[in-house]
């Protein structure tokens, strides 16, 4: 492979608020970007140095595309995985490695997956049809979940009882054992292709149930040392029974009992990590690029509490987007805004997250709620 | 002025590396970004929603690319202020304003500034033909400036005695008393509309004698409290004196009697400010975006140590740039690489520059001297 900086022409799979990060940290690099993404507005649009518009899920879309590049990676899970299997085989550079996204783009084998490698999961069943279902041998009540194709909380039904079976998914999915969740906590992972492997300090979630997205999220996490190390060794353990080149999230639930089971995997930047731009030595951008040029791993730690919100469009608003308050969050020292650059707004869109670092850690959560009830998406 | 995320165009004349940064900032609050320079392959061509290939000194390319724009800033002084004045009475926002900029570019006019403004400064004297020069009143040795267009140590010359005079310059020009300085120092400050201001800690700069450049700056200064907020103090005199909108970058001498004597101005970020982007809460960049937009000014303390060392291309070596060492510098914690994307090398461009953040003074010089040995830039 070229040297990293300068002469490497770097493809991105899908040019949302994930690749727009990514590339303000390659910029460092002298990288040359391209990037493909179906809407001709996505938020990297005009920092790449070439925009192609285009189907992530198209063969030959993304085959062409993957020809202009020496190394691809993605932003987004949901890309056509034949493409990148042919690129791979013609020596274009694929990180993460096209099998891993194919294994990771159906929960159905990753939960298989998680069983043969006796990573701790909920109890889990296969389901490919409503007889399958009818015949379901996990107890009431369960999730339902669309093997394909989830994103943000859609694909995702939670089965109470009986009667809503009328209403359950009829498509290939997975029904998964309810988790009554202390916590959920998530680790972002790294390994470059000599198999260094990094963790970064494990944080803890706070959803927004309405919306279904992580919506608070504060790091380093103040649960038990042995909590947080058993976290990272199953996250280590994961990235190396994958062999995964760049990053890995890795999302978990922290059960009533203490136990940790593993919910899903994303390989790529993940929204449980924006708030290492500021708050960690290496932010995992920076992170993935070291992985994938397999450079050496920066160092994790981190520097200060650090809370991230996600700016998400306000309810009952649609349209060109209006951002209200951020004057007044700015006047909060330690707060860091980062607008991802859509146009329109609708509700719960992602439309950029705050970062707030503050030694005290109550501190921190105050000015957190501050920003939350400060600033505002609308139309 | 229209909010200054999402709908403002900001302009910016320059497209060098300090325009880069200044982008890579922007980024995260939505602005659109137009930037003209003269090199077609300046290190911004990239990054921007539209980029001008055009000459800044001309009057008709800087106001026809201002008048695109609502908001126009700078990254270099050398530019046609006459446009920037007909552009202002036209109703764009030109910050820092036109009058800061033609008072600056002339090293003359800056003297005469600091003397009404009984900001302390080197004995000076203002010298118009070769005559003036042979009456000067100023004892040997004594430092030579033109008033205009000197940049990076060019149009500067040491007159050590009378059989120097010979080639001396003819332009207008001034004269100095020579400094015995014990260090070189400097504090950017930022001044918005409402009046508000703030300085970033002082730092401490070695310069590269050879070069004339700054090579190894570090942050913060470990000079005296009093020192440092003579130096504080200073700085904010001549932003408030001047009324400037946006950076000001305040270089000094520290003489050996520990007097502090001003010895040049820069309206815009600055290479004695890059280590703030991993140093300090917020960067100089962040910073100045929040001055010329109105904004609340960030907090300017500094988290760690940080060291700042330009990486210059080597004597010997020109043309396309090779870096060499890149993978052992990643390879120590708290080091940060920033390559600026200029295609060629010449010896003592500034390719990039590196930042080394640690607790441990004393590790972060160590780091620091290792960058300096093991990171090349060659052809």
């Amino acid at each position: 492979m070229k040297a990293f900086y300068g002469d490497l022409r770097l493809g991105i799979l899908g040019g949302g608020q994930l690749g727009r990060m990514l590339i303000q940290q390659a910029i460092n690099y002298n990288v040359t970007v391209k990037v493909l993404d179906p809407d001709r507005d996505a938020p990297c649009r005009k920092l790449c140095d070439e925009f192609v518009t285009g189907s992530l899920s198209d063969y030959e879309t993304v085959y062409n595309f993957g020809k202009k590049v020496d190394l691809l990676t993605i932003e987004i899970e949901k890309v056509n995985v034949d493409a990148l299997e042919q690129l791979e085989r013609e020596g274009v550079v694929v990180y993460p490695q096209p099998r891993v996204i194919r294994l990771i783009q159906d929960k159905g084998l990753q939960k298989q997956f998680f069983k043969e490698n006796e990573i701790p999961t909920a109890e889990f069943q296969i389901i490919s049809n409503a007889k399958d279902l009818e015949q379901a041998q996990i107890p009431f009540p369960y999730i339902q979940k669309l093997r394909r194709d989830g994103y943000d909380g859609k694909g995702v039904y939670k089965v109470v009882d009986q009667s809503y079976l009328e209403n359950a998914f009829t498509e290939p999915s997975l029904i998964e054992r309810w988790v009554d969740f202390e916590k959920e906590i998530a680790v972002i992972v790294a390994r470059n292709e000599k198999g260094d492997i990094e963790t970064f300090p494990m944080v803890e979630m706070e959803f927004n149930p309405e919306a279904n997205l992580v919506e608070f999220l504060i790091s380093p996490s103040t649960l038990s040392f042995e909590v947080q190390q058993e976290a990272a060794t199953i996250a280590k353990k994961i990235a190396e029974s994958l062999r995964i080149v760049g990053l890995l999230a890795v999302e978990m639930f922290l059960d009533k009992s203490g136990k940790i089971l593993v919910n899903e995997l994303a390989p790529r930047p993940h929204n449980s990590g924006h708030q290492t731009i500021e708050g960690n030595v290496v932010s995992q951008f920076e992170q993935h690029l070291r992985a994938i040029f397999n450079q050496p791993l920066g160092n994790t730690e981190s520097l200060s509490n650090a809370i991230m919100i996600n700016v998400l469009g306000e309810q009952g608003h649609e349209g060109p987007a209006v951002y209200q308050g951020i004057e007044k969050v700015l006047n909060c020292p330690g707060v860091y805004v980062h607008l991802y650059g859509k146009a329109l707004t609708k509700p719960f869109r992602k439309m950029g997250h705050v970062t707030i670092v503050d030694v005290d850690r109550e501190k921190a959560i105050e000015k957190a709620r501050y920003v939350q009830n400060t600033l505002k998406v609308v139309s």
